[in-house]
């Protein structure tokens, strides 16, 4: 158990609430079965990835992996966020890995596929 | 087939190749399941939303599902894309339906959730 990472899904932010709803519902699933992870947001909105990594650091966590909720890696995945990651692993003396944004992986490919099977099912059922 | 609409994945597009790589990736189990399904870009990229939905129109194509390719939606989706849309139905006399944002589908969620699993084995393995 020591050995994991804590898990910190991390959203870009938006001033808008509707906007941080719909990634807070996007998390569900992960927070409900990965023990002990979080949701952060880069900017914006609360709580930001300093307050979950201070939390955590709080709670004895050396390991952090961050998730980006991002589809692809634009100018933030490449060049904001790994700077916010040194500077926190610095301040707070842990471990943290950014992995891939999600939509990097095969998984999301394919919720995309049914979702838009479900989108021409609903199409078809009034005909 | 005829009352099918012709879906279109839009994604926001970007001058960065990568970032649009990473994009065809993502639409491509769809465009192998879904015949006549076609990516387009809001911006900053080609083939855009214009061009196909110009294409289609040449086809006989008389109604359009665009499906946005973003997590939650934003500024783009509640006030650009639906005037784009408005314009490009009264240029060439279609009807487009814009479908909410892939991140609002709970198809999504579980994805995520299972890409973090994939990402914690992963992590177990070399242990």
């Amino acid at each position: 158990m020591s050995g994991e990472p804590r898990i910190i899904l991390l959203a870009h932010g938006s001033s808008d609430q509707r906007w941080c709803q719909t990634f807070e519902k996007l998390a569900t699933p992960t927070l409900e079965s990965v023990e002990g992870s979080r949701i952060a947001y880069m900017e914006l909105a609360e709580p930001s990835l300093e307050t979950v990594i201070g939390e955590g650091t709080r709670e004895g966590i050396r390991h952090f992996t961050v998730v980006p909720l991002f589809l692809a890696a634009g100018r933030h995945l490449r060049k904001d966020v790994p700077a916010m990651i040194e500077e926190l692993q610095a301040e707070h003396n842990v471990t943290i890995t950014l992995a891939s944004p999600i939509g990097e992986n095969p998984e999301l490919g394919s919720a995309i596929r049914d979702v838009v099977i479900h989108e021409l099912e609903g199409h078809k059922q009034p005909a």
